[in-house]
């Protein structure tokens, strides 16, 4: 089986050229110029971006939460994503307290496998860190390839665990060279304002957003890198938000300090303003929730700083019957935003169009970093000889708008419905397999292969 | 002419595989695993990293300079680096205060044409920024493809600018998608301290070191990014050695501002207990000179923060004879050091095999960097088809050492005699040419060209 | 001589207690609780505040500037000034470029002695510092009693010197025990705004503003930072008016750097919305401009962090016939707006009264700092024994209305028109005499005498 | 009962003058030069300094803590207190977690009561912040005189409350007026390196050091910080050591917020040099431990800075043979050291003495800061007419050597055996009885009153 894209303009984050790529099978053979080679399938890529396949290091599909479950299962998630130009996503298991890593993978994989259209991996949440625990690390990294490890610094009592544990397992997973993630929010302040709001009788989703105000992202963030600094362990913060808790980050450069940051798209574009639309509010009530438009400016900078290296989108679709379970009281909403297929092309014109980064950090950020940092690189997020035949052909110049009635997330509302968009993703390959064209899905469920991943160190 | 290197480990910022590079005439052709084509020339790269050719941004060749010039012309210069890794540099031209910017650099390239034997250009250094200097620099940028403008804080009365010559040239630059270079240090505090030195007979080169405390340097950087801030010009600072320097630019990042950094080698490796050693420390007197060990880990540590994008080095020897002219007086002493011809060893021994930094680290910041914030990218700084041919074949295992002996640069010492490396350059392309193999250089003067440069506006 | 103040609330920096006050002549011999002693005055201060003598170190009276002077001359300045409650001032002398600096003392003392009301001194202001210029100030400080040095970083070919001759001046200054002023805003920077502004025919007051971003002040502050810091001379920004100034004196503090630093009663209430009311802005043209809100809180902050030491007025009025000469263009307006009479009651109300500032800091600000910092205490800004009985009586519950209508300062407007005011000045004492009571001044021109001031050596 | 101290250089924080000081019963009535009066008492103080009693708001007297109690009782404590100076202190009760706050200051004052030399008062250290804890702190604010409560970040299972007590502690606390302490060390990282050094049998003095690095502070501090800034609290932070800690308070000032800062003597001027004596470093076994030169350095800056207000001691003395229970175990090692005699004298030698702070920065954070942020000024800290007459005499060129043969404290060593100081107190008055001459303590156990003090509401 061979496939053979022609004449595309090749875009990864280090490179910007004119040229064709040889598939075999699942595999990139060959990239040059005017190949003279026969392949099964030709595609005409003239007048096309090429890019990797988008990873989306963050994701919650099928997702036990707040008493039901996330309306994407693994099936029209990852579906969704290769629409989308994602062709990996990273899922999070959440160890259940009192039982084992290893029970809480079995369960998770019994959901996923098989089910997955698109290639898939995922984090461990470690919600429960004691002696038994620390000794399943070493096992996760080495042998199941699961190699970094989430940890909630909020939600208190459920999957919170507090700054001794942290330690622990920094100093676990650091031997072993894999990456503590984080939810740096402080769960105890946090807490403090729900229930003062809710004694208040403050229940709208505006109320959502004043429980978690920026001070709790802030403290939690400086508190994480204090710990990743104290243990050495290297660590990455997820859907960082705001610009106190970037300057947390940046506070820790002065000591010589690196840690990672990923921010998801909806912190890029919107605002909290769309709090004050009543229940509507409800479809962004996730956490932390969006923010200011000067937080905004804050993350595009950060990008282009280097200082925040992965755009993601924390996708947890709900849906809108399963919203209203918070009709009278905001912390009963469940939390989370449908984005998966909607991330790359977002990116690609809110961010390349509109001149805020360059192609080559769109890349960077959206594809290679989190191949990078999460240990799939080269073998995923870029275009080389021997990598995975990911591959996007995206048209930079089509023009079309968001919508409930177009999307393939399972999720009767779309958070950007009628947001007009420039570029398009037209073909997606995953593995040499044509998985998405002409606005068909290719591919079946259990084509999506579980990804291995390697250890790190912390060095990108 | 064609050319094909088989079987080596590519390793490009972005990506890292084992393939074939074929090449016909000075580009790149063709990368895959197993290229099935016939080729003038084999070479067999197996067990050896392939990674593009080293630039090196800041070098000074046939520099005039403290009534001498720099030792290497650019004909050994060129050479030097070739030897080194590095197929491209580029050099500064000097403006004459009252002259024009085109008188410059026609008398630069009237040295440097026909007399390279690798590809270069140059930054403009702009000493009297005035009406008349004004309207050339559109034709600078657009027409002779000088697209970076070298500015000095130092060096009052002779190559300094004011601030409102520096803002001038900022609005200048900036409309035309330029880029401003800065030696960031405070001219009138270094005079100062020099003027008292040599007062107190204190004349040995260690003064040459306390006349330039870390504190004139951070002034300059922080006044450096408030410039580009108010302007919005996009801002380099060149060869930045320190901590209070580095922590300017970090500050600058709080207010969502990026400003490029680069440092040197010697900055990174050396330090001032180096000028303790009498007159020998004449070797290592260089503007800014060496500093602290803290200020290297800081340099490592902004690396791999992102927030020091280039390693260069000021190339600019002076043989032992010139140093002497300073016996007496530090002040003397013609400043800079030779280095081009060390660079890539000596950051891929001291980075990469000692764990500081990773390999795609390594060309992110030797080659790529250099070609993407110079305009130059991606026909300089990568491995892809279409590039230019340039391409560093690299022993990794290979142990030697640094020495006067077996070095090619013009200049009778080594800064850096009987440094022990791991890793040596083998075999090195320039636009399809095999230039230097088995200890030879097979290409001659006049076949290094000068290279037009793009307009980037900030972004990369 | 005798003068008793019965049972008044007196508050200094450092206390705050119900006691009678006991002055013979020109000091305060005694303060206790009931006194028993006889005296040729008494005043009854019952629900009074009796504090020390505000003391403004900042005014510019009979000032030449811009073609004109400032309107009021030195016995109509310190006149109001006593309404307001100041008893002393410290106003600036400017030494003229090319002539020594004891020319401008003996012709700023010409206009000076004998024809004050209130007490005074001066900073010189040093526009040109050279090897005469250094030899004077010795002299100026063990001999004239003038302990301050006043520097320009704006004003270039005017007043501003460059970063060399305040080097040079710091270290002189430093060895004698004296201290550097600065007007710290980036002149170059200005000048272009300026520059630019008018060549777009932009010549509104609110241009003014405009030309005088916050980045011109953060700029100059962390440089004068910066050269106090390399050169070790204590140090103190003048009307320092936003955040961006106040945040390079916060990070000086992370390597152990005191600055002083002063800003005036309008920085704190005024802001630059009143420059968008036509050619009235006019009222409010000084240097720096008013800002915004966010830095009216920020010198709220500051004082309360201890890090803003003092609070003055740039006190320099002109009449609106003056202000005119810069209808047609902004660049022509004299800066400067009259408060010398306004400082004390309005830091009162607006301070105290609001809740923003404790009774002590309010002292401290207004009249302890001042003192301390440039040398005159105890003698002044305190009420204890052997003090100069500069004594304000205040009535905390008094309100009334600022106007053109009622104050005494000799020009045609009041830039705070209408504004309420909680807190009223009864009766001022001038050593042991009654300068001002019963709405009348008591004490006439030639009264007020020059007061040498001592070393301080930077700490308070 | 009166008394005449006559012809004293008088010093408060803001005040310096030669003076006499009339007191009658317990205040003092008048202030003033050559007071014309007849007293019962006259002590003539030419060449002394005489200052306000000493405040040290950080003692541990009689205090339960790892299985003993510190050897100072309440009598022997404010007894060797005022041989040093220090009229009044302010000693610490612990709540019994599941107690109330009530039954704590009926157990503490069950202690103290009658048996105080010197007068002295409490903060209320919450370790179980609940419903009916709650309910107790208008009380003990409004009725108790107890305005200030402790916290702990540290002690994990004794004294430390998490997050969320914490924030309703200060929302309760905010709400009546009151101040929270708070002992800012991440308790988590400290038991975290005390069992891995336990584990490693690594035992002696020096691991109770490298069980609580630098971070360990500087992280609750920045967390402490963030608290009060979220829930606009007061905030004061004992016994701070290291750059860290206090950079977190620098960078709260970039905020807007102030928050109060203690250090101790000793950080002052040891360092952890101590720790490598073997087990003798037991004597400096205290949390925080000592710190490094540079963290010395950072302190004394801090105070000239106005961001550390107030030095105290921390004095919890303890026997050898307490000391020794430790010898196996540092973790054993009762924390603690005495100095509760030494502060004065030795604040008095090391800062103004040797320059570093002056004279009325010297009474300013040693007595005015500590009435003032607690709630006792101006009764206690300053000299005035109804102020205590809490009065130290104090030679400033009596040369003396501290020593375990000449202290007061109830301690068989002197944690500062042998050090030279310059400045020795003379006379200590207290409430107007001379309570040390001549080397006597001339009142009893039971002369000490409890003070109660006042709202504060963070201002001073």
């Amino acid at each position: 089986m061979s496939l053979l894209i022609k004449n595309g303009r090749v875009v990864t984050a280090d490179a910007d050229f004119t040229a064709d790529i040889f598939v075999v099978d699942e595999t990139i053979q060959m990239i040059g110029r005017n190949l003279n080679v026969q392949a099964d399938t030709e595609i005409d890529a003239t007048g096309k971006l090429v890019f990797p396949g988008g990873i989306d290091p963050h994701v919650h599909l099928d997702m036990p939460f707040m008493g039901t479950f996330s309306s994407d299962n693994y099936e029209t998630g990852t579906r969704a994503a290769l629409f989308g130009g994602t062709t990996m996503v990273i899922d999070f298991i959440l160890q259940k307290q009192g039982n084992s890593l290893q029970s809480a993978l079995d369960e998770w994989r019994s959901r996923s496998d098989n089910n997955c259209v698109g290639d898939y991996s995922f984090h461990m949440a470690v919600t429960d860190f004691n002696d038994n625990t620390r000794t399943e690390i070493q096992k996760m990294i080495e042998q199941e390839g699961i190699t970094s490890f989430k940890t909630f610094m909020a939600y208190k009592g459920a999957l919170m665990i507090d700054d001794r544990q942290m330690i622990g397992l920094m100093e676990e997973v650091k031997k072993y060279g894999g990456l503590i993630n984080v939810h740096a929010t402080n769960g105890d302040m946090i807490d403090y304002l729900v229930a003062k709001h809710r004694a208040e009788k403050k229940l709208s989703p505006l109320y959502h957003y004043l429980s978690q105000p920026e001070i709790t992202e802030a403290e939690a963030s400086e508190r994480f890198a204090d710990m990743t600094y104290y243990t050495g362990c290297p660590g990455y913060i997820v859907h960082l938000t705001c610009e106190g808790a970037l300057n947390a980050v940046r506070n820790a450069t002065r000591r010589n300090q690196k840690v990672f940051v990923e921010t998801c798209i909806q912190y890029l574009i919107l605002d909290a303003s769309l709090y004050e639309k009543d229940f509507e509010g409800a479809k962004w009530v996730m956490s932390p929730p969006l923010r200011q438009p000067k937080d905004q400016a804050t993350l595009w900078a950060g990008i282009n700083q280097g200082l925040v290296q992965v755009v993601a989108t924390d996708h947890c679709p709900f849906k809108w019957e399963q919203k209203l379970t918070g009709k009278e009281d905001f912390s009963k909403i469940p939390n989370g935003h449908p984005a998966i297929e909607n991330r790359m092309e977002l990116l690609y014109s809110e961010g390349v169009h509109k001149g805020k980064i360059s192609l080559n950090k769109y890349v960077e950020v959206a594809c290679a970093n989190p191949a990078k940092i999460f240990g799939m690189f080269p073998r995923k997020g870029t275009l080389a000889p021997g990598s995975d035949a990911d591959i996007v052909i995206f048209d930079p110049n089509e023009a079309h708008t968001l919508s409930v009635n177009s999307h393939h997330m399972n999720v009767d509302y779309s958070a950007y419905e009628g947001w007009p968009i420039n570029g398009k993703v037209k073909t997606v390959i995953l593995r040499g397999q044509i998985a998405i064209d002409k606005g068909k899905c290719l591919v079946n469920k259990g084509y999506g292969q579980f990804i291995k991943r390697n250890k790190v160190e912390g060095k990108i």
